[in-house]
């Protein structure tokens, strides 16, 4: 610590000042760089619109393998391989249909789709009165008697109070995530959750369910309902507390399939044993071809290498992309990745994932101690320029959150989150949602930190 | 200055404390109201998709004038009133046309649009070989000998390693308000513009052109070419110098007509004489509906007071909101607006103008004197749980631009700018490109830096 404390106070008054311009001009040329010659955009698209959506143990997670393997080989990286994973493999199925039937007899067409890793229903659908909630809480308030026999209809909105609209996703996620589970104590037959999505749309949201310890028998489906139809079924309900809805899906788990972890690095000219991350998913969801939930964040990832590699700059630690699979549901390959690392491991120096979408890049969070964390702060002043000088404690990612009890620096890229949740997860998250300069700043922006990471260390 | 310092230091001594919780509290207020009750999402539907653009002197810009008076008064300003002031009136007509025509006799058509204020071609068209430039200096260079007769064609473009995209376009955009002006001295028959826009796409992108003193009988015609037209046009000027570029449009100047700025304004409690301006444009060009430009900016304004209304805020000082008539082609609203305050008028305390898109709102930035912006620095604080404290000294609004030799503090809404420029002026600046939430934050902010001055004064 003293150590520490002596070095703040001689580098400023040695060479700092001399140093802190040739940053300021190296990050400037990651800027220039990424928005005239990068490589994001073009490899954006490709993934896009020549694979498309690619959901863990799909062919085109297989294709997307393949084809990002091929391309960091090409931007000359001294190493890049293949980690293979066992991933979980749901099929959305080729049918899912929802209507809502009153009383007089009307049938009205709501936009459904089932959620990842539920069950399907029966051949015949599924037909029966509904119930809607808010909470858990209400679920118990209710008990078995009023519930068996029931669709539950999660309807809690997420809160347009919230300014950053992650914070507002993970207060209203439990009910698609858990929502079953709990339903199914009370003799639910099915549920029924509000897509997180923070306007009103015709566009129904996808995302992970889990029946936690729920024996096979006894689970039942679920599927997110878009906000129109969840706002239409609420309005119903209170004319008609006895219509039924009916719901039809052909959703199937198969047994889990081999995929990989694709990994590329750089090796380190001074500290080849210390590694800094950075990462993203390559797994997305199936609706859309999730240019924003995780394209962005896995070509952001390949182009801080690129930059690396066509700006000659040699880095002294090892620098090392991991684009990971089934983050979306299982996080099975980062559970891989970090279980591959032998125990206490602390090669890891570093780790930063991007995967909160392609927008204006605004700052980063950290996982750190406070006093590393107060180093970081002081690099704000880089990126004042360029507007991303929003520095936080806070979260990083779900695939790098793993390397945590391992002592590694973690963090995330906080683009701007007010559009993210009209497309997540959703059949809009396409790439034509995606801004060139907004994905490019977010790439010069991981490079310029990931740089400053690889001369300061901590 | 010394009662200023006293001040200063009284204030966080004896209540500051508290007030600025109070102040924390009513601005969070105005956040929710925003994001939840808010009238700006509902009323830019109306003005974009009912009314429309709405360039000076056309039918939907008297719309425009009629239907915000009429929901200004719906909200209970202690009044709204009209201010005439005569407009230019320019029609696009019904055809613009353009092709690039090869040596070998193969033609192009190439998307153009007839810049604001230029006069129609010949009703056959204009015909001629092009001379690319990307300066004036160029032309100068070329001389008459070589220009005369020939069209030219401006195309430098935006600079992308700009991060604040205002600033490039300010950079770029003499090419299109100047450019007949400067190749009319070396004899050209025509302009053609690379559109102010940084990405590439099939979308002429309009705005104003002026002549300047150029006699009618000297004007030539001036377009708007798409970045994609330019880019072909230039490519193939390489293979080929000689080719043909044809131009055919029938705009027209017609003699000004009478329009209005609107205004509405709640009276001070204590300094009913001295005013805080909120104000935007109502004008839009023609091709989209003016969503971005300047119809948030619109919404917004009404949308602060609609805010001081709804949550029973009397102001200290008087509220005023002008939506000013014909910002796009002739400042003439504002002119006008400036020349009906008394000379060495300043009774205007502060005005505040969005014009900038209804994107994620990033801070604000401000003309006034050091000492001043000094004061309006330490309430970033207050933005910061918002994510809006990048407040800074630079320009405010052109509307309010003219008000500053008055002494009155200027300050302009400063939003993400990255995608602005793919919308700006061109078909694409619809109700579709706005995104609700970052509307609302825009307005909230807006009513909050409005509320500080109130309490604070200068």
């Amino acid at each position: 610590m003293l150590r520490y404390i002596f070095c703040l106070f001689l580098i400023p008054i040695c060479f700092y000042s001399q140093d802190s311009k040739i940053i300021e001009s190296q990050i400037a040329s990651f800027y220039n760089h990424s928005l005239v010659n990068g490589k994001s955009y073009m490899w954006l698209e490709h993934l896009s619109n020549q694979i498309g959506g690619r959901l863990s143990g799909s062919l085109n997670a297989e294709r997307a393998v393949i084809w990002s393997k091929q391309e960091l080989e090409s931007i000359g990286l001294d190493k890049v391989w293949l980690q293979p994973v066992m991933v979980p493999k749901w099929v959305r199925g080729n049918f899912e249909y929802a209507s809502i039937e009153s009383s007089a007899g009307n049938s009205i067409n709501v936009d459904i789709c089932a959620l990842g890793g539920s069950i399907s229903t029966p051949n015949r659908g599924i037909r029966a009165e509904v119930i809607e909630v808010k909470s858990f809480d209400e679920l118990k308030l209710l008990g078995k008697e009023k519930i068996t026999g029931k669709i539950i209809f999660f309807n809690r909105r997420m809160d347009p109070k919230i300014i950053n609209t992650f914070s507002s996703y993970s207060l209203s996620v439990d009910q698609r995530t858990r929502g079953a589970e709990e339903a199914i104590k009370y003799g639910a037959v099915a549920v029924v959750v509000r897509s997180m999505n923070l306007i009103n749309d015709d566009f129904p949201h996808a995302g992970s369910m889990y029946y936690g310890s729920t024996k096979l028998k006894d689970r039942i489906p679920g599927a997110a309902i878009s906000t129109n139809g969840a706002n239409l079924l609420s309005s119903m309900l209170k004319l008609d507390p006895k219509l039924k809805f009916f719901i039809k899906q052909n959703c199937q788990n198969y047994p889990d399939v081999k995929s990989y972890n694709v990994i590329g690095e750089i090796k380190g000219s001074i500290f080849p044993n210390k590694i800094i991350l950075i990462g993203a998913h390559l797994d997305s969801w199936d609706l859309g071809d999730g240019s924003h939930d995780d394209g962005a964040g896995v070509v952001q990832s390949m182009e801080v290498m690129n930059q690396f590699k066509t700006l000659g700059i040699k880095p002294r630690h090892t620098l090392r992309v991991v684009l990971f699979m089934n983050e979306e549901n299982g996080l099975r390959g980062a559970k891989k990745y970090a279980a591959s690392l032998s125990k206490n491991n602390n090669t890891h120096l570093f780790a930063l994932e991007s995967d909160a979408g392609g927008f204006t890049p605004r700052g980063f969070s950290f996982e750190s101690s406070d006093s590393i964390f107060k180093k970081i702060k002081a690099w704000e002043k880089y990126f004042e320029p360029y507007l991303v000088n929003q520095f936080s404690l806070g979260g990083s990612g779900a695939d790098i959150s793993l390397l945590k009890s391992n002592g590694t620096v973690l963090a995330g890229l906080r683009p701007d989150s007010q559009r993210y949740f009209d497309y997540h997860h959703s059949s809009r998250d396409t790439f034509d949602a995606i801004n060139k300069r907004e994905l490019e700043l977010g790439a010069a922006s991981m490079t310029s930190l990931i740089y400053l990471v690889d001369i300061f260390g901590f």
